[in-house]
């Protein structure tokens, strides 16, 4: 009506507002294929373990290798501050909730100690699984070298938003072009959002990407400092990206979902929207094998004067083999992962998870209505 | 803005979200007609009662008949896996909460004894009333033959998802087409959601179609695989193939709504919707005479690592005739099904269920506003 | 994507998702008119009050008259079946929850007397107000000359959804052209919500429209049934009605948003989404002089199997003239309607309802968000 | 469908609704600048205080100064009516809450004493700040020309809706151009929601403007009167209206968005939507060092019979020091404001507020779920 347009507000989507439409043929479950590369490196299954200290420890690494998916280890937690990290776990589990704050500033404000830094990768290899660390920007030029040194295969550089290029007075600027050709090991950064950002990391010569900035609608990141991208969105942008990217060079940069991902439902959902993987923090929090022993809490870097994370009480729900492959009895989609996917891509007729990129998707809230509760599953 | 689109998202509608707009003539209620047919088989009601054990048992499927609709007899289920069902049935429902799982793993995974789907079929037809079973896709070419020989009105193929084309390696796809030249009886497949595949099955000869998947928001289909489409679009779409598959070849396939429907508004969202009849589990599991006796249960064969169908106290609220045709009190919508339906046929000026599907509808959600709580049916 | 049309829904908006927005210029809440005119009739407020039992005595009629509005009484009611209808309307405000349903039932059992339908109309009138009576469809012909005999100035006709042209086989059709032709009254007719059937009732020669079929999100019509139409959209729709007749022949009919109005911003909205007046019920019901004692309950003539009204407890929140003219600490919009409306108008710069006709409105849902409880309505 | 258009209905957008889209590059929080400017003066931190008792007192307004915000004193409020207002704001802080609103009548019914407006004035300057006061249109005539004697800064003409033009019986319209060229001290005028009053407004020859009318969904305005405009598209329309201005006249005109931000995300968002600064109440009603000592009440002038502000229990979380710059172990967004503003402009490298109305804003709806309450910040 004569407005200029100042500036114009384009829909977004979370994994709550979407649902996969079934295919035109289906297939048995037992004849998909959840297969995801990341480089040269291949893993059964699409699941990687987030670089949280309550999540990934070293053993812990190793058991999702075997499991058939990928454990980041925080190269900045506790892992490489303490000898004895298993103490601390436990001083953070035992710690009462008044105190709990207090504790977690005291423990990460201890100096990360480099001989560490190449104890815990070395760890992870002798193990025999995939050795993939997460460096923030800031400490990537000085703990990398080590890392690699120490046989890391996977190099990850995050923060809260990753872009190709970030202004700093602080630290000079790290170029992830001469980064990646410095440590000739593959490298994987995030986390960001949008097509044209996405695009130009894939320039710079990584082999995957990270997606999600304030993806829940109750994120701390949306509440606190209002920025953020519902997943499903994020992903189809960052999905887009790859394809625009592999056109253009020929190389396919793996695309892996990382955060708001809680049921089997949204995990299907994050790859039908275009994800090669996801990464999960909480739900593994919730396994007996988690290091967090039934807690989780966030990273140690965030802005000084910004809430820093808080210890949650996720409780132990099941072993990480039930999480991924079940059985279960619980209806809530938090059991059985793999089995969920592969049920998805049977409803879709999808052999893998590149068809399963294909599946239509619809929106359709799933507000939760009280009065209509006792609704079967086959009903 | 210039990103390349990598998946386009469309809007759902289910139940909660549409409303059925008045018409511009409107009809005395006792001038409507709510006749259903599928293949020859005429119904004075567009209601099917759900293939599930707690709610239709051989004598529940000759009530069913007496009421003018059709109950559909799980031909997996406990009546054909034991002489005497209704013990079992009471064992379900005698059954404490905290081991009723274990008793209902137990109790499906007794064989199904052949000799007993035949004297199924058998016990309805010699009731007098239409006799239509359901059997799953992996079963039907060794189950079929013996309904079909017992005399068997109607079969109904029912899996979660349902295509013209099924890919297995444990089981040599059933090919509708032939099936159906075979046994000569009308078959009703499903379920289905989507225009392309249900004109696609339509295509293979069957009868009659049931739209359904995943169709309530809390779902646990969509919860745990984040597949499902909410009815109401659903049911647009599976009507729109059966008026070009009836512009196509003149012959009219019954679609049925199936699963979701709780309400009286319900139904009749679903059949201006473009159902021409609604299969119906939960409300009819309430009914004095279901063999649940209160409960409801999921069917027997999902994902072996998937969470299994629990028990769920659905409360019994009256016998079938008061929900299917009142009298209530009550103000929900639960009983009096078929009234509410011809009131809304006399305020959409529609003479029978066709004209029905003429109806306008409109997106109008009905979130509940507590605070408006004393709202009056004529205010 | 090649799916032919079946139907298309479009989105229809009630009061709450709704809001207006100020105008360029504003005036002074007191430099503003409220007045209201149907046929020869001039009202000082836009306010009619429903056809309920518990909201419209004579008595009440005279009162609403001397407020400035008008009530219309229900001929159908207790006031023309008892002699005596205040120790009925005792009987129902005091029955116990348990037994009402009954109470009721059997109040509304005993037949009209049409010598009561003659008397209250005397009443009404001897008392010096305009007199308005609300009959059903199936009564009008039998009651409307009573009415008209006694002196009515206005007759209502009304059930759930009226349109020009209704079937029946129990009673001959009522046309309203031949109706007005005969009783020389002016007549309002309703419910109804679209543009084609509102055109086609204004030109029977009716004087006013009630707008409302289903309206609240909550609304057991929608619930029961599945008809109804929000009533932002619907009054949109009548006021289009009303402009194009208003073109073609030069008469202004009165359009009267009926149902779900709860608030004054609910009233401003409803005026100016493009209503003459509005007609409200259990604000009414409300009010300490309103015949229900602080209950409310429907009309006697539902489908005989779909529930009766129930008696609802709406509590009495103050006098008549409070609700409509304050003053009031209570915060809610429940009170000084009238007020409100002329606060509204002032900020939308409107010296009459005409000229709030024409302010723009939003779409701007009003979720109640819990945890941002303690706004203050000036900050 | 042939319906003549009577009015169309465009969808506005609050701050739970949207969040900010990051940026294609990502700077440092340090090197970020947070200043706003009104007219000649400057200040650090573009945030108000709003002119509410409970709020802004002449020493809370020396203590924004030190801050580097400004406090915003009502000149019609308890500081201009009594000479010690202390006295009184403890009688409204201990007033039982059954009695509070007839203390609250009677306290603000008495007089205006115009030799406090004045040396309320001449506090604020001594004490060093820049003093902005806040005057009604009624009052602006009579109240101007001390506050300007005494030395005033900045003058704000406030009430509900303002326009450039107002009609009223009671006082002669005020007429901003006029008024702007008598007292020769930049004023501000609020408030407004539109593109074209926002920019009639400012063709006064304004120096500021006050967004924002009814803006919370729970907001009193809309819900009483009906009228309001979310904030996010309310700030929109303005900040086009800057622009437009801009381009015409050269003259910067500051945007500030006033009412309904709780959070840090809040305010992120009001200014990436095109705000130059934000007018916060209650988040200030909460601090340590504010008049109301955990209170918060409306402004004194509403409508006779609308409800006056009722006194709301805020609750004081923390110093005014905390709430702007932080720390805080709070992760709702209610601490560090500042912190969180620097933050969000790294995320999208704005070096300046005029750079983060550039960032891209998306439409994300932030309902809360409470089934996924144990989401972390960094998961």
């Amino acid at each position: 009506m004569g407005v200029p347009l100042f500036k114009e507000l384009h829909r977004a989507y979370g994994f709550d507002e979407v649902a996969i439409v079934p295919g035109r043929i289906t297939i048995n479950p037992d004849m998909t294929s959840t297969e995801m590369t990341i480089a040269s490196h291949r893993f059964d299954i699409p699941v990687l373990a987030s670089a949280m200290d309550a999540v990934v420890s070293p053993s812990l690494a190793d058991l999702m290798h075997k499991k058939g998916g990928l454990g980041v280890l925080n190269l900045e937690g506790i892992y490489t501050r303490y000898e004895d990290p298993y103490t601390v776990l436990e001083e953070i589990a035992s710690a009462p909730q008044s105190t709990v704050t207090d504790v977690l500033q005291r423990i990460y404000s201890k100096p990360i100690q480099e001989n560490l830094v190449g104890s815990c990768v070395e760890a992870i290899k002798k193990s025999g699984a995939t050795c993939a660390v997460a460096i923030t920007p800031q400490n990537t030029k000085k703990l990398s070298p080590i890392a690699v040194e120490a046989g890391v295969d996977i190099l990850t550089v995050q923060s809260t938003v990753t872009t190709a290029k970030h202004v700093s007075k602080s630290y000079k600027g790290l170029v992830f072009s001469k980064l990646i050709e410095q440590i000739k090991v593959p490298v994987i950064v995030g986390n960001c959002v949008g097509y044209s950002t996405a695009l130009e990391l894939m320039e710079t010569g990584i082999s995957g990407i990270l997606v999600g900035v304030g993806p829940g609608a109750a994120c701390t990141t949306r509440e606190v400092v209002g920025v953020g991208v519902p997943q499903v969105s994020a992903t189809i942008e960052c999905a887009a990206a790859r394809d625009t990217h592999f056109k253009q060079t020929g190389k396919y940069i793996t695309v892996i979902t990382d955060g708001g991902i809680r049921t089997g439902g949204d995990l299907c959902k994050a790859i039908a929207a275009g994800a090669d993987g996801v990464m999960l923090g909480t739900p593994f929090a919730q396994a007996q094998e988690a290091p967090g022993a039934g807690f989780n809490w966030g990273m140690a870097n965030p802005h000084p004067n910004l809430p820093r994370g808080t210890r949650i009480n996720v409780r132990t729900t099941g072993t990480l083999n039930e999480i991924l492959y079940g059985p279960t009895s619980v209806t809530d989609g938090t059991r059985n992962l793999i089995g969920a996917l592969k049920v998805a891509m049977g409803m879709c007729g999808a052999f893998n998870i590149k068809e399963l990129h294909k599946a239509e998707m619809i929106i359709a809230p799933s507000i939760k209505t009280e009065g209509k509760a006792f609704q079967l599953a086959s009903d």
